[in-house]
């Protein structure tokens, strides 16, 4: 089901041509998903515009707006405002495994490139929980699951129950993954915004949609009425040259479009936004004390604001529209959004 | 003109006897308001449930969800996690004259309870950019002004165009003070938590009242365009035994209500939400080092941030729905929402 | 080598009978070392003076002094004000398949514990870097060392080249861990305040022991001559009554200790100072919503901070004392304080 | 007196030409001095840099390492990572009036500049508290003590009880306003970091001068024996290409120095580090909204990180050693260091 069928416009931006994250020139996602009787989950990962991020550190900021969640790796991301690694999305319980993955990963692939020592990584590894459809206690994402999902990813962003979203319930009807993109102009020349979200958040009874509280209805449909748990995680491209601080500001704009879309960002549900630029890369290798780089002037950020907040409504909305109706590993059946959407 | 009128019900929860902050036993609230063809300013203090917050102090926490904003006296806010002056909101130029009449105030009423010799305070002065409105740069609200709405303050929140609400200006129709409140229950005990607005941010374009976007059609008939500056104050009080760190995490969710009604929380715009509670008072006096308090369950958190996101909300659309069309010292006409309302 | 060989005391405060960590009641340590030509490595645990800390949540607060690091856990800790696992210390890259043991650790204690369904679970991982020592691309340690370590803790702490303390250099000397205490009297009661240190920061150079600059000298005699990078890991314990953002505080005080030994906390060593406490224990299966707990007269912090000042730095000389002169697995020999101090 | 005739080198770096912050081209200092018997207090101003720093804005960040305090202008300094105005440093109960007095100073200086509308204005105004000294309780530094400050500022800065130095305390002797400067050399260009100091805390049996505990002795010539309360201001200068970031972080290195001298940061002591840098200024008038700019080399920051320890310390040496015994307005006599010395 697609946000036209919905009915649904989000905002007033215009969108990049392939509307997700990757149409950030050179962001690229991977998706390894793992469906069975006893597991819905996966994991995601988000190349962020460089096949090395370990020597080519993108500038990155974070809100983690209800910390109420686990992600690995803000600490030293908030200390030097950059990335080191791809960024990858899972279940709770993988972390660390997932956590271990991207640090064989990334010591790999520096290797491949000549620098064979490498002794220090900061992952960066983000999570929603999928414990009622997938049983989660088991850890079945790790080293083999990271791999692939770095291996195959493209420009091209599945959405729905794939990778990190196969477990995923937002609104109490199925979430997962979902992206956006709005483009901008500056100085006469076009940047993007994108984002993917990981959708794991929200009660059903709350659910508004174009501004039409469609949740209570939808909740008789579904027969759920469960508390706002979860979590649900953002990341945000763009190739606007935005440093560490300026990043964390756009991020945090992603709670405006949850808002819209009638999440109270609930004690339970860990909301985690962060953002990365392509642009104003951290040469790991270059030892030039003082370098040239690029400033976004402050006073025109309302600009990537509102792409912000714009592309976290449409991904989120995006996340349920892609998703399939799922029975889980206890037989819970969480119903799809268009599933139910021509009943109400 | 009221809520019901607009036909919008904001939220689910009930709200206390008067719809008010001053629900919350004890707070109290006072204006003075300056109207003239000059100025349309004032001050508006929050007295938070305790006569003299310096001997008795409230246990508080702050989210500047925007820090763009001249705020002060939330450096120790955050330290110590307490307050201990009344909250006074004014428009921008004035903090430091109103600073200095918290001070004086402070001393005096310290000195008439018996403690001549207090040396240092740390008061809360929030404010909002009236400069449309009135002549900002001649500083005119001070000592009297600040005296006066200390003096008045009862438990009766006017709101509107009154104290520091005259200049506000929000989503490009006359905004001002407004208020709400939220009653809930734990342990078989009533609680309320209530939010004072002051109202001065927003863009016309955006602006959306019971999920229906209607905006556009108001700035045609308001024939403003203006981009989303000048701040919003949020004060959140609740006799709930919060901690600081617990009451920061309610003030946050301030920002949901403003996302609800199309703020995208720009960057111009000051936002700035504290919460204090009227519980679990630090006794300035009492040299005991450890001493018995209550505790809030955390996993209960979710019921005040349902009444802090519902409070905004409502808060804002009453100090808009309260205002009148005014006419600003440089000739600006900017209209009350009651007044187009009708036309839509 | 003893403080006292050493000639040298710390600070006024008395000490507790261990002189340790465990001085506070219920707080044990464990150790798995990993020692051999290739390793040397391992994990150290502190128990936070509960046996399941996930159904008796410790309030904890945190300091990233300098957040060059890989510390897991922290986001949950700063938004809930609490740890929920024990707190493991390890070499950096071994992070992953630590948090990933504590994760079976809690899931099976839990379940012995009569709660076979957690689904959720937010481990605490801190670490310093010991690759210049051991092979730490291998990532030799994981469930089974990590397991060893909680198993065979008790309330002495061992101290020197042990657990995490391995494969540690603070000042190119040779580092470990350390451990210190101080007791602190309210009331009328006696409290404990403890830190235990992995120390793994510092250059030579700039190396002070009571107040004596000896760290040129040594250099010479060590033949090192190494930047500042490495990072040092110190957890407070106590007993007494703080909240989180107490801890916080408490926490911040241990850059004292390390500026007194000459360290300017340095870009590349990764500085987290984490406190918890045994009392106020967040009860997971208590649904009462307001609760009883006691409350520390923040205007006494002095005492604590002090306290926390003084064994930051007692541990860190303690680690130094009883670490051995070590040679890594690519031959770096570095020698321990204690071979080189006659020699000065 | 002097450093040499203490007989004290603080740290390895090479001092600028004056040892003074205003070695940072374009920094000025200026003081207004309250001599009498019921005063003791002043302001003083530091120039960023800059004549207009309203038009001009440099990049700044701050590290408030204990924040009890009443510096006002963080929260947005926070926000957007510059500053605006001069940064001015007082007695704790004057913040307003000299808020005010730079607000008023900065629409002048615009409106001379040709731009008569400014009507938002953010004013950095930090503390002490001179309360023991001077009539803290009268406010008497305001606007013409500013305004006069600001006029006479100059490329000197003196030192000791001068400006806000006046009635300032550290480690009960009599404290002051000092400065240090440091020089680095990056790319064949040489830098230079600049510190100065308002010195008000610390106890007396804790002082420590070049590694030697004298304030025990101290404390039975001077006969004083009070708690750790009044806080420490550092305002750090560099033209060195730092960001907001990196400039807090350096800024937290000013906590080292004070360690170093014996002083737990205490409590009560609200130790307040701020930090601009020369370079990189935000151009208020420019709407290019993507501009070129410097960036410094995140893996080169111990070289400024040393260089703020060694000035916070040797500035508040130097605050001391130039500061006269002081009778103040209730007949304490507060003893000078210079006094002292020679009894030892």
């Amino acid at each position: 089901m697609t946000l036209q069928e919905l009915g649904v416009t989000v905002g007033t931006m215009p969108a990049g041509p392939r509307g997700s994250i990757c149409d950030v020139p050179g962001v690229k996602v991977g998706h390894t998903t793992l469906n069975s009787e006893r597991f819905h989950t996966g994991v995601t990962v988000v190349i962020p515009g460089v096949e090395n991020p370990f020597l080519h550190k993108p500038p990155a900021g974070v809100c983690a707006y209800n910390g109420f969640g686990k992600t690995a790796g803000l600490m030293q991301l908030q200390e030097l405002g950059r990335i080191e690694t791809p960024i990858a999305l899972t279940g709770t319980l993988n972390v660390g495994k997932v956590h271990d993955a991207l640090v064989g990963w990334t010591l790999a692939k520096c290797a491949a490139d000549g620098h064979p020592d490498v002794r220090s990584i900061n992952p960066i590894v983000c999570e929603c929980n999928d414990g009622t459809l997938s049983d989660i206690r088991s850890r079945p994402v790790g080293e083999q699951e990271v791999l692939s999902a770095l291996k195959h990813a493209s420009d091209t962003c599945a959405e729905g129950c794939v990778g990190a979203g196969a477990g995923m319930i937002c609104h109490d009807l199925k979430g997962g993954i979902g992206t956006a993109s709005r483009v901008m102009e500056f100085g006469g020349k076009p940047y993007t915004l994108g984002v993917l979200a990981q959708t794991n958040h929200g009660s059903l009874k709350d659910l508004t949609i174009g501004g039409r509280l469609v949740g209570p209805r939808l909740a008789e449909l579904a027969g759920r009425h469960e508390p706002d748990k979860g979590s649900c995680i953002m990341i945000v491209a763009t190739d606007l040259p935005l440093d560490s601080r300026q990043l964390s500001r756009v991020a945090k704009r992603c709670s405006v479009g949850l808002a819209r879309l009638g999440s109270y960002i609930g004690h339970g549900s860990g909301e985690v936004f962060l953002a990365f630029s392509t642009a104003n890369l951290y040469e790991e290798l270059d030892k030039t004390p003082i370098v040239p780089t690029l400033s976004f002037r402050e006073d025109d950020m309302d600009v990537p604001f509102r792409a912000a907040a714009e592309c976290a409504e449409e991904a989120t909305l995006r996340a349920m529209l892609a998703a399939d109706t799922t029975v889980g590993w206890q037989g819970t059946k969480i119903y799809a959004l268009s599933e139910l959407w021509g009943k109400i």
